[in-house]
């Protein structure tokens, strides 16, 4: 492996390292180190609760996570040279659990804590544990299913400027206005008091904390998209806002489903990333480049066989959007759930796999008045029993017993 | 090829031919055709517009086209033994155009004329030509790309029952109802006037035309999905509502980009489809079968090498939207429309190439509030040149001077 | 579909067309149509027998073949401005069988007509026919195997010149003088008797036919090279030896595993091939260019699953060979052919399925002396039971009854 | 990383760890280790030199590489239940390199060593050291190429019976016998003197090494098979000889290419395996297996873009062989080779690509005599240029110096 720039102990809290991560996007966070263009170096990461999840069978840790105290991400890597407007060249050489403690989680978010896509019929906290064998993962919750990581971060992204750090504050304040009693809110807004400013210390970290961008949503920048081909072997552009790009990631995924329909989220865990970083000068205006552009990876999984749930616009009630491809796509999820469940599978147990296993999530048709279609693409392949539809109907082939752990209220 | 059930002159109208198709979807459209279980056949299709758009140089009839009067699909078709409840496996056994006259249509809609994803940006008609030769497609109104065609019909799928149309009748008369005056509506009603029901005379098709659902938009049937990749290799699970199923198809495309984003629409043609039937008894109960499910092709072309856009639901003008994937698709699709434009190609241009090559669009990340995240994935190997970012930045490759075909008014 | 440059009566034989094929390679068979580079055409083939065999279920047409009229080429197509040491950079854009009459066949060739890789073991004369069902096939002889296509011309080349054409005859009659009384002979010589040259007549074509290399093997210049993946949507890059090029092409398949062990051959068929030239100047010089190089198509049937099987250069006897991979290969096809026997399989059934399916044959070790290692790849997608290996053993699956056409006499 | 069962300290030599591994099949070799089925562990292992070759720029060790001590096997694994006549199903779970040392070597070994496929073109030893970054290599030797590994172990198999053994050392010593005095013998005979046969000792190690076979070849069990395909995350299938099965495997390669053509050999590494093993009861007779049999991986590189070299059995001086596919391929190879050098690598450099890049080689056509034909498929994409042929002839992009290292008497 390379050589590693930044460590953690795992067995300290985030604030306690000797480089600290931080969980706040603000233009005045120091670079944490600093590399040339064309280095290639090693950087370990937290899992996204900053280590509130345990590899257990209650899911009370998933139900109580702090949301206000994640994201805890590796970095700022400074790279000489980088200037605003121009494109930093990422590749993702590896991405890699723990080698000592290979697992990770999978959790349903209650109601309370924001939900996910399908919060409506998934309303309480669950959470499946899944091991890794090389490049498989299983759960002892979830029988009958074994698949090949897609490993990724699911946040990767360069520091703001000062000026587009006030555009998202601005815009997502006043989304939140639009109805300031909602729980949970519309958004989530800057908070100083948890907040970890990196290196940044006293009145200053203090300050930057009280503006500092929340990590939740994926931004111009990238961030937190959950994309899950940001995966290793795949190259990124990303525009660079501030002297240095200042290049940080974190919330490392061993395999997801398009969308992250579970929120809490992936398949999470706490491990390393190799990157390689490199300069175009002048790119973003040279290629007209808003949001990061990626290339695809050749490691991918590549499955040949899906069974495709179609999804439109009109929800489970019958109640008629207008070209509304988010409900498309939940409707098309809970096709899938109702057919996984004829196989044996709680509806807690599909909806883990469609978040986890790489299923894809397409943008099918979506001009064709008033309803939008998605479709959701189940490799077939991650199954251990045949689950085509045929002329004998389902056998039932998944174990009873195991289920998703539930909370200790339950 | 297989023996032909219904075959069309394409030199008479519609309502002219032997065996008329029908335009609206309604269960007592008697059978065209009827055939066994096991029965492999081939249809002819009429392009979506029933002839109305023309191999040349100006976009006129793009902009004239009367929406009440396309979709005429062939079929019924017939299955013995068929019966509610039960499953209908149709495997597409090929998809062509007419060998004669190879040739196809992308059309940008007027916004009056409904517009399409990006109406508010290209709101002017505009045409452009496709040529088909063997696997290919290139077009005179906008060169340095070539691509495999990924065959489809756009719109497949079985009668619906009574109760089934009626619910259909129900929500999207409500939703119109929200905004009655709207222009375009926001859904298109029941039309008597233009209605053709097949094989149906007199008062009867007077009637069933009164209330027969309008084929736009995609339904729990199937229908005018519009997914490329029920394309020829697929297999196709529909549910079936009346005695004997009566499957319908047309609307064929020799390719279309995920979402058919330009509205008219992917590259649209006359031409042929080879079809197998099969059934699964009372599979829809067995399975929790609500939408068609299917499986994909093995010769859709494999692209390897993408550039993928990312798009988040904020739009043009820094507006924050909550959770909306269409917003964030339609800024991936605008972020790849300007990086096209850097390499000398017009916006109207760039946008037909998002409409017809073998575009995918991904929902990526879908729970990161507020910011839904998709992605548009552009396979670069169909432009003829290097379109990869790189430090010399992007060469002016594509010869000027063709560019899409407007109306004449302009 | 293109311009049809030559098309043939298949009513009729070879040597009655309106413009003749040819049978034999010769530097001056006068170019049959002339075209421009860049130019895309259509042009119609024979089967690789000239229609000697047919479409019923008696093998004695494929006992009684004769070998010297056989691969009845299209062409000579000239191409303005091409001349020795150019490249010619042919697509093929479209290959298609004959639309009215859908089948091909496939034979395992008798040790007598020259056998294939298996005659050993296969001695006998055997026969299945193959229907076209757009992009699928099956046999009525070998129940339980259906598949797409991968449709390419088995035998597509340049002109020789007069040198590279002495040379031929020099290298194969020098071959043939080690043992001359071997039946069937190490090489086949020049035939004039059957010779047919194209538009030539009188004694120029007969003193042509003297000296015309046979079609049978692949040579420097392309030929009879029977590469599967020299399939609609390939590009191929020739070298030229004459003035104006002279491209031919015949003996089409509809599919073809590599090798295309049983001889006779893949599924052979009359049909169509759609091609593009173009023409880069000294390119053989440029680029050192010996034999054809190309690229492979997009559209070639993916599969994901297959089952591999290995062989070494040992044979079923036990004998050591060194460094053999033709026997390490033939042993991997045995060992694949037992395997399908488990099934329920004919051993000439499974033979036939490894010389007409999408096989892939690999050269995996070829330096661990004494013995090579080549791998056979069996698709398991093409059979419609589950074939991998389980706890339960092989379920005999397949239908007793149907087997191969023998000839009469058997 | 799953539980590590055999573990080696690398700074000492084979015969000095505590659970020492073998270089010689035998069937009285002890097991290491048992497992129960369904075990999932991890195994060390040695490069397949044992050490003996320096990450230098001196290709000495390459040239004075002893052949008798080579592939040190880590196992045998005793797998609990295994009987004669079982098949023993491993699944290959990860492969990687030594984490604090990622590096491999490429050989070209002198013909007195027994040279590769090309020794005639190329009869000096050479090396190339290759550095791994995450799933890449690239070589200071080798510039303008970097390429994904396909990481696989060289060797692997199950310990052969005594019968099996019997066989093995008849039939090598009878070829042997054809030509005793040539140098490099045709095959490697049994040697006691450097034979390690694991924890045997004393009287009855000396015996078992006087007859144990040595492990170049690939033969019935496995082995020595250089199949790049059975990579992390294939599943293979090994026929079981003695009770417990013993699995033994070695020789990691980082990547390699069809043919592995250079000998010495792939990317060689030493590093760890994971697997994980399970029984098919009587596997051997139900499923008429002889060799191993697989099923390939879902993540190794997929490459779509291939310039594709052919090659008939007509060699260099234009000799005519009868149906040689070894000749054919060497045709391919050299055809390649000469084509790389046009963009300025030296033809060594070239072969060093051809070994150890995932190039593909096919059997192509195996039955037009006299000519076989074979392809060597190189993808494109591990150049970081544009290599296909074009118009302006090749660019010069490969910079001058850098080139494979030599001896220091050269």
């Amino acid at each position: 492996m390379l050589e590693t720039l930044i460590s953690y102990d795992l067995s300290k809290l985030p604030e306690e390292q000797d480089i600290k991560p931080h969980n706040r996007w603000h233009p005045d966070i120091p670079m944490a180190v600093t590399v040339k263009p064309g280095a290639e170096f090693r950087l370990e990461c937290f899992d996204w609760t900053g280590g509130q999840i345990g590899n257990n069978d209650c899911a009370d840790d998933v139900r109580d996570v702090d949301l206000t105290k994640v994201h805890y991400l590796t970095g700022p890597v400074g790279v000489e040279g980088a200037e605003p407007g121009d494109l930093l060249v990422v590749d993702i050489l590896d991405v890699a659990p723990v080698a000592e403690d290979p697992w990770g989680f999978n959790g349903i978010f209650a109601r309370e804590n924001g939900g996910g896509l399908l919060t409506e019929f998934f309303p309480e906290a669950r959470k499946s544990i899944w091991d890794f064998k090389g490049i498989y993962t299983s759960s002892r919750h979830i029988p009958g299913v074994e698949f090949e990581g897609i490993m990724h971060p699911g946040l990767i992204g360069c520091l703001p400027s000062k000026e587009l750090l006030a555009e998202w504050n601005k815009r997502e304040s006043g989304l939140v206005a639009t109805d300031p009693d909602r729980v949970p809110p519309l958004a989530t807004l800057p908070y100083e008091e948890t907040a970890l400013m990196g290196q940044m210390t006293g009145s200053e970290a203090k300050a930057a904390g009280a503006e500092g961008a929340r990590t939740v949503p994926p931004r111009e920048h990238g961030g937190n998209c959950d994309i899950k081909n940001l995966s290793k072997g795949s190259r990124i552009y990303f525009p660079v806002y501030v002297k240095g790009a200042g290049l940080s990631v974190g919330d490392l995924h061993f395999s997801q489903g398009d969308g992250e329909i579970t929120f809490c989220g992936a398949i999470e865990m706490a491990g390393s990333i190799e990157l390689r970083v490199q300069i175009i000068k002048d790119g973003v205006k040279k290629y007209g480049i808003k949001n990061p552009v990626f290339k695809p990876s050749k490691v991918d999984p590549k499955y040949r066989d899906y069974l495709i749930f179609e999804g439109i616009s009109v929800d489970h009630t019958g109640k008629q959007f207008y070209m509304d491809t988010t409900v498309a796509y939940q409707q098309a999820c809970l096709n899938a759930i109702e057919y996984m469940k004829k196989f044996g599978y709680t509806g807690e147990q599909a909806l883990s796999i469609l978040g986890t296993a790489p299923v894809e999530g397409h943008i099918s048709g979506i001009v064709d008045i008033p309803n939008a279609c998605a479709t959701l693409w189940l490799p077939t392949e991650i199954f251990d029993f045949d689950m085509m539809p045929n002329n004998d109907g389902p056998k039932i082939l998944v174990p009873e017993g195991p289920d998703m752990t539930k909370t200790s209220d339950k």
